[in-house]
C-alpha cells in the first residue's frame, strides 16, 4: 500500500503563461511512453521478477513514477488556472475545453485516451526488463521533443529534471537485466 | 508523491487452487468498475475540486485504491504461482498463459485492455462527483457478482472486505457532494 | 420497436457562420458524455431495471435522448452546408474534411471515435441508475462549456433546451432510484 | 424524432435454454457487423444522401436497424433471465456475469466494446453506400453463422428473418446506389 | 513471402513546404480507408477466396498496396525532412512533433492510431468481396477529398496516381464478385 | 515496394488437428507482441534511422516479418480447413466461428483486434531500437509459451524456427544500436 506525501518529488511553479503547451505536456501524462503509462508498467511487472531485489527496484521505479505523474498534473493544472476563455481560443484549446473545462484527462496530445496497450507484461523476467529499457529510452526522447518545443524556464525546468530520472532508471533497469542474464 | 509502504491494506493469503477464478477477478483490477480505473479516476478530478478538503478527500480515497489494486493483483499472483501447464489448460486460462505465462495484466473478465475511457473529468466538481458515486456503487455491483461466483472463502474474505470499503467510499463522495450542492 | 416522425424535437436553424463550432459540437453527439451514449446506455439497462415502470422510463429517455442525436446532428449538417474549402481551411478542419468530407461522424472533439467503454450496464439497477444520474449531470456541465464557448444565438438557443432537458432527466432517474432504494 | 411503439419487429420468444448461445449472438448487437452498427452507419449517412429519396431510405432502414437491435436485445435478455449460477458457469459464461450479471453489453462475440470504428462515413454518396451494401452482406454472413451455430427453432426462426431483412436492405441500397451512379 | 526491390511504384518527390498537409495525408496511410488497412484486409481475407484466382488476385493487390504504403511514407518523410521548430509549430503540428519528433505514425488525421477495427473478414467470399469494393470506393473519396485540400503539383500528382490505383482494383474485384455470384 | 514469391519462408504443414490452439496461435499475428506489429514497427521506424545501413536494416527484417505474418496465417488456415461445426464447438471456437466462420483475423488470444498502440515511433533511432530489441526479446517470450501449449510436431517445428528468427534479429538490432550509442 501507499501513504501520500503532500510534496511534489521536484518544485513545479508555473507563472508564465504558455497555455498552448499543456497540449503537448499531457502527452508525458496519458501517452504511449508516459509517465502513467511507465508506473502501470512496473506496478504489474514486478510479480514475475526473479527475485526480491527486483520486485523492489520495479516497486520502486513504479511509486516515483506516481510523483512523476502527479508532477505533470500538476504542471497542467496550473498552466489552466488562470486561464480566460479568450485565452483557451487563442491557445487553440477549445476542444480540451469542451470536454474538460479547466481539468485535463489522460490522454497522449492528440486527445487519444491512455490505454494499456501501450505497455507489456509477458511473464518472462528478462523480456520484461528490456521492455522497460525501451520505456525509459522513449520517455527520454520525448522529454527532449518537449524541451525542443517549450518556451519558458519553469516549464524547462522541471522536463530537464524528470529527463535526467528517465537516464537514471535505466541504468538501474540495465543492471538488473544484466545480473539477471547472467544467472539464466 | 507517494510512499510504499511494505504491507497490504488487509491480508490476502489465497491457498486453494480456484485458478479459473483470475480469469473473472482480474477485471476489479483492469475492468471498466475496478480499482485501477477508480485509483485514477479520483486522481485526476482532484485538481478541479471546489476546495482543499474537497482535494484532500479525493487524494485520500485513491491513494486507498491504489492499495487494493495491489490486492488483487496479490490474489491474481497467488491464484497462478503454483499452477501447472495442465492446471492452466482445464481452467480455460490458455489464451492467458500465452500472453502474460503466470504475469497478468490490467485487463476486464474478456482480456479487454484496461482503458481510461471508462472514467471522466469534466472539470465540474458536482458532475464529477455523481460519477465517482457511480463509479463506487458499481463496484459495489461487480464485488457482489465475483462474490456469487466465488467457492472458497480465502478469496471470498477479501472480496467481503473490498466491497464494503466501496461503500464507505460512496458515503464520504455523497457527503461531499451534498455540501457542494448547497453551496452553489 | 421505433417509428420516425420527420420533425426535430426543439427547432435548429443556423444561418451564422461559426464552422469552428462544430469540432467542439461533435461531443455531445459521439463524446464520452454525448447524446449517442446517453441513448445506448438507457437502451441497454432497461431490460434489467426493477419493474414495468422502470423499464418503461429508461425507454421514454432513450427514445428521447435519440431525438437529440439528431439535433445535433442537424445542427452538425447546417453549419458544414455551405462551407467552401476555404472557409474549412481557415476553421481548422481539414482533417476532418480529409476522413469525412462535408459529411461528419461520431468523435469526441478530439476526433476519436465513439465506443461504447463510455457508458456501463452491471445488471444492478441501483448501480446503473447511479450511473444514469451521472450521465445526466456530466451532460450538463458539457453543454455549458459549449455554451460558454458559442458565439451565437442560434446555436446557444438549443443548447440551452438541450441542457435543461438533462436536468429533467436527472430529476426523473432520481426518482426513481429514490424509490428503488426504498423497496431494497 | 423517434415514437417508441411496445411491439416487436417480430416476434421472440425463447423458452430453450442454449444459454451459450448468447455469447454468440450478442454480435448481431455489438459486433463489427451487428445491428446496432448498421443503424448508426445509416442515421449518420444520410445527410450527406444526394436526394430526398436518398436521405428517406436511410432513415427508413436505419429504424428499422433500431428495431433489430431490440430484437436481439430481447432475445438475450430471455436467455439470461431464469439462468442459475451453476448453469451460468456451465455455459462459460462467468466474465459476462462478472461485468453484467444478467444484463447484457453491446460487444462482440469475444466481449470487446462495440466502436463505430467499424462503420464510415465519407460524405461521398456513392461510397457510402458501397460501404451500406457491404454492411448487409457482411451482417447476412454473420447470421448464417449464427444459424450453423444455433440448435433451436426458437433461437433460428428470428435469426432466418433477420437474416431475410439484411438480403431486403441490400437490394434497396443497390437500387440507390445504381440510379446515384447513372447520375453522376 | 516478399522481397522488397529498392523502388517506389510510383516516384515521389516533394519539394514544397506545404508541411500542414502531412496532418491530412496521414490518414491514408493509418486512417479508416488508408493504405495500410487495404493492404491488411486482402492479405487476410485471401485464405477463405472460393479458388486460385482469387486468392492471387487478392494477394496482387495486397501486394501492391503495401507498395502505395510505402509511397505514403516517402510523402511524409520528404515533407518533414527540412522542417524547422518553428515551421512545425507555425503548421500547427506540435503535437506530431512531441510524440514523433520528425518520424510518423499510422494514424488518422486526428491522429487516432490505426486499428484492424477498420477492416472485417467474415469468412464468406461474396461478403468479403463487398467489404473490398465498398473500400476501394472509400479509398477513391478520400484521395479526392486530399486533393482538394493540397495546394502544390509535387503532392497532387502521386495522389492522382494513387486514387486512379483504387478504381482500377475496384474494377478487378468486381469482376471477380460477378463471376463468384454467378457460380453461387 | 514489394514482389510476392508464392513460398513460405518455412514449410508450414500441420496435419494433426489441434485446432483448440487456433485460439492461442492468432496472438503472434495480431497480439500485442506478433509479427505484424513486428513488420509494421520496423517499416514506419526506418525512415528515422541515422544511415542508409540502419533503414537496409529495418527494411530487410520488416520484410522478413511480414513473411512470418504468412506463416502464422497458414497455419491458421490449414487449422480451421477441415474443422467441421462439432470439433469447432467442442474447441470452444463458437465465438471464433461467429465473427469469421473458417477464416481468421489479427487480434490476439482473447480476440482483442491489432492496433498500433504496440508499437511506438519516438523519431529517436536510440529509442526506437530500444523499442526493437524488446520487441524481439516479448515475441520470443510468447513463442515459448505457445510452445508450452502445443502438443504436436507440425505446430512446433514452425514455432521453434519463428523463435529462433527472433533471437537472430535481437542481435542484428543490438549490433546497430551498439554502433549508433558510439556515434552519439
Amino acid at each position: 500500500m501507499w501513504k501520500y506525501e503532500k510534496k511534489l518529488q521536484y518544485p513545479v511553479n508555473i507563472k508564465s503563461n504558455d497555455l498552448k503547451f499543456a497540449k503537448v505536456l499531457v502527452t508525458q501524462y496519458g501517452g504511449a511512453n508516459g509517465e502513467l503509462g511507465a508506473a502501470l508498467r512496473y506496478l504489474n511487472q514486478r510479480y514475475t521478477m526473479l527475485d526480491d531485489k527486483g520486485r523492489a527496484l520495479l516497486t520502486d521505479i513504479a511509486t516515483e513514477e506516481l510523483g512523476h505523474v502527479e508532477m505533470i498534473q500538476t504542471m497542467l493544472s496550473q498552466l489552466f488556472a488562470n486561464a480566460t476563455i479568450d485565452e483557451i481560443k487563442k491557445a487553440g484549446l477549445e476542444s480540451h475545453y469542451a470536454e474538460h473545462k479547466k481539468g485535463f484527462f489522460p490522454t497522449d496530445s492528440n486527445g487519444v485516451p491512455f490505454s494499456v496497450s501501450y505497455i507489456a507484461t509477458t511473464g518472462d523476467a528478462i523480456a520484461d526488463l528490456e521492455e522497460d529499457l525501451a520505456a525509459e529510452e522513449k520517455a527520454r526522447a520525448v522529454y527532449e521533443n518537449l524541451i525542443d518545443l517549450a518556451t519558458t524556464d519553469d516549464i524547462i525546468g522541471p522536463l530537464l529534471w524528470l529527463r535526467q530520472r528517465e537516464v537514471v532508471h535505466y541504468n538501474r533497469f540495465k543492471e538488473l537485466l544484466d545480473e539477471y542474464r547472467e544467472k539464466r
